[in-house]
């Protein structure tokens, strides 16, 4: 793919489109002493990337990204779209420049429709803003990433985000109805109907759902809601063994249970966070990783029931004094740890993230082999994740590893990893996308039949290859 | 698209493939005296059409598929595939003749993963049979159309079937994790890995889950279960007024319970079918609909609870006396009842069936709007379906209508009935697809830049559109 570079023609006409407070660039920013906040735009939550766009749009209706993308396609020139930049698989970096388009004014809750138990959004709200506004109705939205209190819906449905919740909810794509698209050459289509059921055509809101921003840019959602459950228990495991933990997990499900959360935290992982947050945690010598379980429903008297029922299975391992969370405080407590693991680690060190899932009762054997290449290779991970799932956030320390094997070293070790994830029927990524970062391991997971049919849906939906180049494949 | 004649060459090297006893022909039929099974070849369940293959074949395995389409491929030679035969959307009939390519004899269930709840299944497997199979491990797969005694998963995954548990439970779609797919060039690849998430590229799976057979031949399925829910409570509420019933549905949700059933069927239908089983079914003179509403979970306290529930919010409605089902044959024949509507109405008459689908609070206006049109143009239509997802089935029965009529004269209130649909949000099919008899009416849903972009689709998957031409669009 060529580019065209941005004239000074395209951005008057940009202005023209969006007004000029919403056409931002490097010497602008400037100008007006707001360089740091421009240099944003340039960056995600992956690693310490930068690149710089030309031009950073924030356009304020679907109308103005169909002009945009209209221009653009006319002009060959490359749009990276931007929700709220929290990805971890450089998703939204403007690796070839061009125009950064970000969906950050994009942010209105259209409508809750409390009779369908149906939202329609904007891209732009954030996830917990709108998990709270519905739950203000008795209603739910289940997808609650690590990064709930700062990611864009717009970035969830990019990558399908899921979170601890996936486990018994699905991830974004299962509470996706319809979605309205501009499209790379500045069509607007909506992708389905408002409605749970759809047999007519084939299945464009799940093509979109994942595509990390290369085949359009959703501008509104209609998603489905489910009532929200009114009681719930939340209980921290400690495990003498990870492997044990590791095990456990399976061992829940086959005793008929299906909990709203399965967290595996390893020692480092755990201790970290607490440590990071500065919340006290009795973390005795012995415990090698911990489940973090939680139960929901509408009545509290059965969830003790399957309480009891998981102190049943958990009495076959070894295991550590179960703590079963009394109030609402020691609950947030427990699940900021766990959504703090990421944020401690790179308060500590750079780090890559692997992004591994497999088949959950294949976590212990992933696990094990994680450690073994890192033992191997001479790096340090600190593991956690979606148990549940099968789904294992590897996280890699950068520590002292020398340029040379941070840059180019790891990509062998990594390689492994992915190799073993897939041998155990798993995959690269379980909901941080491939975007840039897992771009080079793609062949371990996907056959090249498979991305030949991918790189022929992109050419169908962006004959020009401008939106959101370089990412995927 | 133009397509080339079966030749004798093309006969002998298909036997070559499959092994002679699995090519079949009208003149071979005809000579073993099979003439009627083979004809069954030529039609599915969709009003009274056929259409004559060429050649049948029956095909083993993936690998022979594969094989075929490369010939097919090659020789640009029509392939319509076909599940069970089932379908009530024309799209298992052979409309270009050529290849009927049956996946009958890819009946086996592989592996029931216990550890993992998931299980590799081949489409040729009827769905009650892999039902009853996980059931006896305790495991549960929830997707169950009326037909499921007779038809094939393969058929449930081209048209994503739904069926009364798709309310709590989702379609069929919602429990794919995994396919391996036959491509019409003859490449056989698999769209995902076997995890409970994933975003590795495209979404392929749900691509060809609900494309009707037209971009790929499914030879292997995993699929995700659940724990069999152990225990179920079953109601059969009569309403004074249909709207009523259709009313009490979007009630019982925002009450916040989510029924595992909720079947809307008006008095003819309920009429017709215990009729037509001969279940006696008491049914007062002032009874215009009911609702069938079943809880189900694993303690039946618990459900008792949901029960009482329900009929708090029952009380605000005109209905008669409930019947609460006390035994499990008592349960059987309310659910053989709702299951053989469709099957007392072809006993009846010739039928046009409509797979109408909107927001499930819509459904009021839909049902009063599908009478009064139906007023309008003088034909009489049986309905019922599955309300808590919004999807009506319209039946419109041939009667008296004159051949003009039947043929001709109903596109306009069939046209408008959909017209309606997308007003309120909804589409023109909820779970039978489009195949070849509402192909006619898919610009009303979707628009020409929706119908584009699947078009290209199709174009990359099947370049010389060899595969069940003539569906969908």
């Amino acid at each position: 793919m060529s580019f065209n570079a941005l004239t000074p023609e395209l951005l008057v006409a940009f202005e023209a489109i969006v007004g000029p407070a919403h056409v931002l660039t490097a010497q602008r920013a400037e100008a007006a002493a707001t360089a740091d906040a421009y240099a944003d735009y340039g960056r995600d939550h992956t690693e310490d990337f930068h690149f710089a766009p030309d031009v950073v749009l924030r356009p304020g209706s679907a109308e103005e990204i169909g002009q945009i993308m209209r221009l653009c396609h006319e002009n060959r020139l490359p749009v990276t779209p931007r929700g709220a930049g929290t990805g971890l698989s450089g998703g939204a970096l403007p690796i070839h420049h061009g125009v950064v388009l970000s969906t950050e004014r994009l942010n209105k809750i259209l409508e809750i429709d409390e009779r369908n138990l149906q939202a329609t959004v904007e891209p732009g709200v954030i996830n917990e803003v709108f998990q709270n506004a519905v739950k203000e109705v008795g209603l739910f939205y289940p997808p609650d990433p690590a990064s709930k209190g700062s990611c864009s819906l717009g970035g969830n449905l990019a990558h399908s985000s899921g979170g601890p919740k996936a486990v018994k909810y699905g991830t974004t794509k299962d509470y996706v109805l319809n979605l309205q698209v501009v499209l790379p050459t500045g069509d607007i289509i909506w992708t389905a109907a408002n409605t749970l059921k759809n047999s007519t055509g084939y299945n464009l809101t799940q093509l979109m759902v994942g595509s990390e921003g290369t085949l359009g840019i959703i501008t509104k959602v209609v998603f489905r809601l489910l009532p929200f459950p009114k009681q719930n228990i939340l209980m921290l495991v400690p495990f003498r063994k990870e492997e044990e933990a590791a095990d456990a997990v399976s061992a829940v499900f086959r005793a008929g249970i299906i909990p709203s959360g399965m967290e595996f935290m390893e020692r480092e992982a755990i201790a970290w966070s607490s440590d990071y947050l500065k919340i006290p945690l009795t973390l005795p010598e012995d415990i090698r990783a911990h489940l973090l379980i939680e139960l929901d429903g509408q009545d509290l008297d059965e969830l003790y029931k399957e309480a009891e029922q998981v102190y049943g299975v958990l009495e076959h391992y070894d295991v550590g004094e179960i703590l079963l969370a009394d109030t609402a405080a020691q609950k947030d407590d427990l699940w900021k740890i766990r959504r703090n693991i990421g944020n401690s680690v790179r308060y500590n060190s750079v780090y890559k993230e692997e992004d591994t899932v497999v088949p959950r009762a294949e976590l212990p054997t992933l696990l094990k082999g994680v450690k073994e290449i890192g033992a191997r290779y001479g790096f340090k991970s600190v593991c956690y994740g979606h148990a549940g799932d099968g789904n294992l956030h590897v996280n890699i320390i950068r520590g002292e590893l020398s340029d040379e094997m941070w840059n180019v070293g790891l990509r062998q070790p990594i390689s492994e990893i992915f190799e073993l994830c897939v041998k155990l029927g798993g995959t690269i990524s379980g909901e941080h996308g491939i975007g840039l970062v897992q771009k080079g391991y793609i062949g371990i997971a996907l056959k090249e039949a498979n991305i030949n049919l991918m790189r022929g849906i992109k050419q169908v939906f962006d004959p020009h290859g401008i939106l959101n180049p370089g990412k995927i494949f």
